[in-house]
């Protein structure tokens, strides 16, 4: 089928760097885009959507979340990391049944594709059900079940935890037409082995497969790391041959100028959290510093148990904004590098060349702002407006591979009454 | 007329704290709330809404801002601040007619509505017009004409601003029985000389008025003052005998601890302005130890030309995170905190001790959030849900003085569609 959008704004990309076309149309033949100008394409379309007072832009990538964990949202508010950690999360996710985690996961979903995410990059277990979501959902997304090894002694092939991940593998990356990806995932030096963390690093290569991981997010565990190995998370991670693979590296808040050496010979991608750093007392990560060295910088909201909700814009916000307090410098972030952060560079991430920009012979994934509210007004700068006033209850359209997902408010693919429904009888069953 | 809530969650203060009522009753007659309890109460009321579903808060108190310069939303945006100031905002503002004034403060005052400030204090000119529209849309405001000296040579009775000061103060203060009061306002220590101030003190302290101003906002203005007088502006403000009238001091960003003493010793109250001063590289004004020394701490927007919009949701969520990662202490904020910022101190700010809280006996000014959003389920902790994860546009209701401003998106004061006629028309005057 082939769609037209007429009269939008459009946040399109020419040459690498955003330009806003005002008052133009859009084409979509099947799941890809065929036609952006400033006036109507020649050839004719099946349906034309008019979207007079609207912004379409590229869809967002969140590039780092826990998915189910909305699930924890709230618990132990405001309690120390470490009592907040230990004594109030991991005994829930020690509850947390496949069926609690597929809709877990939904609940996710119908927050995520509602503040204009059409892709995103989770870390978690149960993962086969997550994948199953995201098939009937719509969206992209990248999915990883952590390796985690907490006794020295344990050999590789007796990881539960690296087995399932490359049964996940096996079983999801590529589906539905690549819609899903399966990434490999070492949870983080912390809660790893060198041994385990080689052989799993060596197979992921091996496999042509991608990484995630998380890194230096806190000043303790970073710290910790230099007192136990003599090296920087980074440079442990190097040794191991982690990064001989795409890696995607969350958090780095505490990164050294030689780890940013290494992320950059490597081509790690980095992926900020803005509110999680804040809430949880980790730290600024030295972003300013990355775009600089030309680091490739992804944005991601975390797991709702420590942000506490998955709404990207808000983070896009946050990224654009606290560099400038913390550096007392009020250019030292900009909105078009904010924007890339949050879509190009997360789908560079995700290892998705055929998304992130609005351009001819990419992928019909995108999102729509209604931009007459009275806090878009005026609208001198689009990517100044997107970035600082607009709200994430501003997304009015998500599409994804030319399929509407969510408009208006209504969900397409999911049944949100029965996702509320089914959400409240699992926590029920978790927290009684 | 007497009006019952049922069926909601009530965040009701008690006994100086927050205590959420689940699925409660809360009653008001005429401007007043008459009673709040978890049982209906014996008494009959005139009508009755049902509320399921919705949580009820006090009403947001924007502390400081310049709500015309939603006009400026965006010029020059990502400028040096200097720049940005002297060549882009002043030669716009010099521009701005009287009704420019109504009209931005008009579509500001739509922005501020719909995402829950019921009471805003407000520095710029043309405030007379801003008065009448405060009236009209049923808010309340405390609102000022600051003065500006630049000129060491000119008389305290020669000061424009001044005398239009203490006009606004004669004409306006405590209209729409005390909705509106007028403020004294000092623009700041940089834009003003001694001996005007000390008069202009003296006057405010006669009349038995409040005072507003920005305090130590950034570096260069603080450092600026100690190298001219050999004082902080805090200092320089208490000997001129500003601080002898209850003062809300905007930013206090620089202030040293021997300010933050003056502060609390003259009853200050300071207004946090989280976005601007992480948006504008102004820094991290001492919350933690401002909070800490039972120092009135508020919150405000600032203007939307350096915010870049009016929403103090998300203001509250900045000021519960933003501490905690420039401190590393995931508990130097809490909610509870915030949400008493942004209500009960901003009431005692303004000089209103009839509002700011849900208790019997206080006024009915109160904003509704709808809570069945997935990204506000689960509801372990009604304040932490409201601080991290709730958006402006989960308010549904906006009631000031027991009169609903603003419903479901609709507003019953205001004529949207004409204010954002007219405010096309007075862009289109002002930029050409």
């Amino acid at each position: 089928m082939k769609q037209l959008f007429k009269h939008c704004d459009i946040l399109a990309t020419e040459n690498d760097a955003f330009r806003v076309i005002r008052n133009g149309f859009l084409g979509i033949d099947g799941t890809m885009i065929d036609y952006i100008g400033e006036t109507r394409p020649a050839q004719t379309y099946d349906t034309e959507k008019d979207m007079s007072g609207k912004l379409v832009a590229p869809g967002l990538m969140n590039c780092h979340g826990h998915t189910p964990m909305v699930l924890l949202r709230g618990v132990g508010s405001d309690l120390p990391l470490h009592e907040w950690l230990f004594e109030q999360m991991m005994p829930v996710e020690d509850r947390l049944t496949a069926d609690d985690i597929r809709v877990g996961n939904q609940l996710a979903l119908l927050e995520m594709i509602a503040c204009g995410t059409t892709s995103y990059s989770d870390m978690y277990f149960e993962m086969e059900t997550v994948a199953e979501n995201a098939i009937s959902a719509g969206v992209r997304a990248n999915l990883c079940r952590p390796v985690v090894c907490l006794d020295e002694q344990e050999k590789y092939e007796d990881n539960i935890r690296a087995k399932q991940s490359l049964e996940l593998f096996r079983a999801y990356n590529g589906a539905a037409n690549g819609r899903i990806k399966i990434d490999f995932s070492i949870h983080a030096e912390y809660t790893s082995f060198p041994g385990i963390i080689e052989r799993y690093s060596k197979d992921c290569k091996k496999l042509g497969g991608r990484m995630h991981i998380h890194l230096s997010e806190s000043k303790r565990e970073h710290d910790a790391c230099v007192a136990k190995y003599g090296k920087t998370p980074a440079k442990w991670f190097l040794d191991r041959g982690t990064f001989d693979s795409p890696t995607a590296a969350a958090h780095c808040v505490w990164v050294t100028n030689e780890d940013l050496d290494i992320l950059k010979e490597k081509d790690v991608s980095v992926v900020h959290n803005p509110t999680s750093n804040l809430k949880l007392g980790s730290g600024f990560a030295p972003i300013p510093r990355m775009l600089e060295k030309g680091i490739r910088v992804t944005i991601g909201t975390d797991g709702a148990a420590s942000n506490n909700n998955l709404n990207m814009m808000e983070e896009l916000h946050l990224a654009a904004i606290m560099h400038n307090g913390y550096h007392l410098d009020p250019v030292i972030m900009n909105p078009a590098q904010v924007l890339k952060m949050a879509t190009a560079n997360g789908a560079a991430l995700q290892g998705r060349t055929d998304t992130g920009a609005l351009t001819v012979g990419k992928k019909a994934d995108m999102i729509a702002f209604q931009m007459d509210w009275p806090h878009l007004v005026p609208d001198f700068n689009a990517l100044a407006l997107l970035t600082y006033s607009a709200q994430a209850s501003d997304v009015c359209l998500n599409m994804v591979d030319g399929k509407i997902l969510y408009e208006n408010g209504e969900y397409l693919t999911l049944d949100a009454e029965k996702i509320r429904f089914e959400a409240e009888a699992a926590l029920k069953r978790i927290y009684g």
